[in-house]
């Protein structure tokens, strides 16, 4: 994989120029490409600065996400063809640092969850998960050091852990999501993916404006973590559960406490009602998809808006009321710990590209806006990785956490 | 005025056609709109449909709201002759119950705070307001009975008060703002504007898909209202002191106890910190228009985006916290309270079009996200309105206490 954080350090020392290092970009994209299938276009003459802290750094954009000199399809034909007006505020962002928007990369159609013809960078006939496939694969086949995904299920960390990169959900809003195409407003959430934790704690904390973040917030010394198995989500695969326990063994060797941590029912309860909250917006949100092309939408997307058509303001108020609660009793859990450890899929990616996989280990975190990082776990066969989520608004904690197991999976 | 509920009554009377409902709309347009040009643009071929609970509704829809069938040009010539893929959902949804979106009405530049071209029905030579000045109006002149406006500090209750017409700023993300250009994410609101309250209230419960905001989930009986003059803001002039003077007679005539309310010190810091987030998120939000068309921007919009440059991160999240802590305040203020009874306004339209006149009374409730209605107060000269605001989500108790003091006005 390109490593962002290395690719800048050569940079900074001269040995490589921001034009040498988009060019490794472009030349993996022409290498790989034809086989993960993750670009769905580049910018044939992206411009290069050798300004700002991330110049050189060329970055995938998932194609829900609007960009000014390349069209924005959303993975379906109701877009071919495309051109929004203006770059998002987050492509915008990343512009200003010095980046280089130079890929589109794939999407589920409008980031649903029907698959897209991306193939799994560790074995073709694996999904690389959904979402977004084409940014998980653009970094886990080494094609870019940085790429843009959303999350409104299990969109970033599941297919992170499919293709064994790191990523990062953050806290919900921390990233601006004007200009992304909508799926739930409550629930969308711009992600990043790098080569490792300490790649995207960096991108994070440049995007976000917010040193703190990369210097962790937390002493690395003794961090207070609770194990999470989520038994609501009904029970991982043995590969996942060995990635959990060596996990585990990590972060332990290096210094943690790790404490097993039933999550109380309120967490339960908003974890069902994940679903009612999305499909209540989504049905709004893609009214006009729906209404006027519903034809051309994918069988599951398709589906999905048939069956959300029958749901109610009421039970989406009561969803949003047990989600509120859920939040609280969740601030509380985190008052006595830095992080939970969980899983991140289910298990390894399924041998298939007819489905993008299983959300189910990622649906409450979305739902309560904290944080969650996927660290890949170095083991035999296809990638798994774990899931590191710290409270609401301390992202550099959840990093930090992330960073240090890492560091010890690697020892 | 064209009254939504009168115009459906007599649909449903069978005495006016939905066909012959919407040409009232148009004739009125052309009647009106070459003094006040509040229509940006109309639909030629309107689809009218008899189907529906809206049906012969023509509806005016600020021009950031994006339209399948017309340009959406966000009052900015960065945006001349743009035309959107998708109708907005709140359009979709407008549609959905029957309704015609008929016009885009005018908006100042990104609904921001320099003025448009429109004048105020009741004298051409004093402001309408902004941002949504063509969508109040084209209300208050008469030539639609409902049009969509958005608020981020004041713009949909401040030129409803200015140009005599009812509205609400329902309560934070009631309506999806999907489609809606952004201005800042935590502030804009969708709201409605029609010929009174009841008109509003049965066209929000519609939209809105919850019937129990028009039966008022209040007894009408003997609401208790706190007086609020919201002294950090600075005093009224006297035709609005006069205008709140007359509404809380009128209500204590109507059975309901009025006490004055000295809102706690933690709203006041909630409302000097609302330019904080409402500026930190628009230059997020706008970056590729300041980026590439700096020059292209209106006046007070190119400065204000200038200035926010300089703003940081850790600025913005103490802004956030502070906003956060006086929502709890006013949560257990409202305990003891239905309703707030304040300004809606400093006072009556100003003698300009160079300014849309001052939010000053209305950003601390959008800050809040709570529900906030606008009750014309009939008397001599420009109108003047009066502001009633409720909890969070409770829309329907906020209109309740306004109709009940639009009713005893008139009486």
């Amino acid at each position: 994989m390109l490593s962002l954080v290395d690719l800048r350090a050569r940079i900074e020392a001269g040995t490589l120029t921001p034009e040498g290092a988009v060019r490794l970009s472009q030349e993996a994209i022409l290498a790989r490409d034809p086989v993960v299938r993750a670009v769905v276009c580049t910018d044939a003459a992206p411009a290069v600065t050798d300004r700002g802290p991330l110049a050189g750094i060329a970055v995938g954009v998932k194609d829900i996400i609007d960009t000014a000199a390349m069209p924005t399809q959303m993975g379906s034909p109701i877009y071919a063809g495309w051109q929004p007006r203006a770059d998002a505020a987050i492509v915008m962002r990343l512009k200003g640092l010095g980046a280089v928007a130079l890929a589109k990369t794939t999407t589920s159609p409008f980031a649903g969850i029907d698959p897209t013809g991306t193939t799994n960078p560790h074995d073709p006939g694996h999904t690389p998960g959904g979402s977004s496939a084409g940014s998980a694969v653009a970094v886990g086949a080494g094609m870019l050091p940085l790429a843009l995904g959303t999350q409104t299920g299990g969109s970033v960390i599941r297919p992170a852990s499919f293709c064994g990169c790191a990523a990062i959900k953050p806290s919900f809003r921390l990233l601006p999501t004007v200009g992304v195409k909508t799926f739930s407003w409550a629930l969308d959430t711009l992600g990043l993916f790098g080569a490792g934790v300490r790649d995207v704690a960096h991108a994070l904390a440049l995007i976000a404006g917010r040193p703190a973040i990369e210097l962790g917030g937390v002493s690395p010394g003794t961090p207070r973590i609770g194990l999470a198995r989520q038994d609501f989500a009904d029970a991982p695969e043995p590969a996942a559960q060995a990635a959990l326990d060596r996990a585990r063994q990590a972060a332990e060797r290096a210094g943690a406490v790790v404490v097993d941590c039933a999550l109380p029912p309120e967490l339960a309860a908003a974890f069902h009602v994940h679903a009612t909250i999305q499909d209540f917006e989504a049905r709004q949100a893609l009214a006009w998809e729906y209404a006027d092309h519903r034809g051309a939408l994918p069988e599951r997307l398709g589906r999905q808006l048939d069956d959300a058509q029958g749901l109610d303001a009421a039970a989406y108020d009561e969803a949003r009321r047990r989600a509120h609660r859920a939040r609280r009793v969740l601030k509380t859990l985190f008052s006595d710990l830095d992080a939970l450890l969980t899983f991140s899929a289910p298990g390894p990616a399924p041998r298939t590209l007819a489905s993008t996989g299983d959300a189910r280990f990622n649906r409450l975190w979305t739902l309560m806006g904290v944080p969650c990082v996927n660290v890949p776990v170095p083991g035999d066969g296809l990638p798994v990785g774990v899931q590191v989520i710290a409270r609401f608004g301390d992202d550099g904690r959840a990093l930090a956490v992330a960073a240090m197991i890492e560091g010890a999976l690697q020892r």
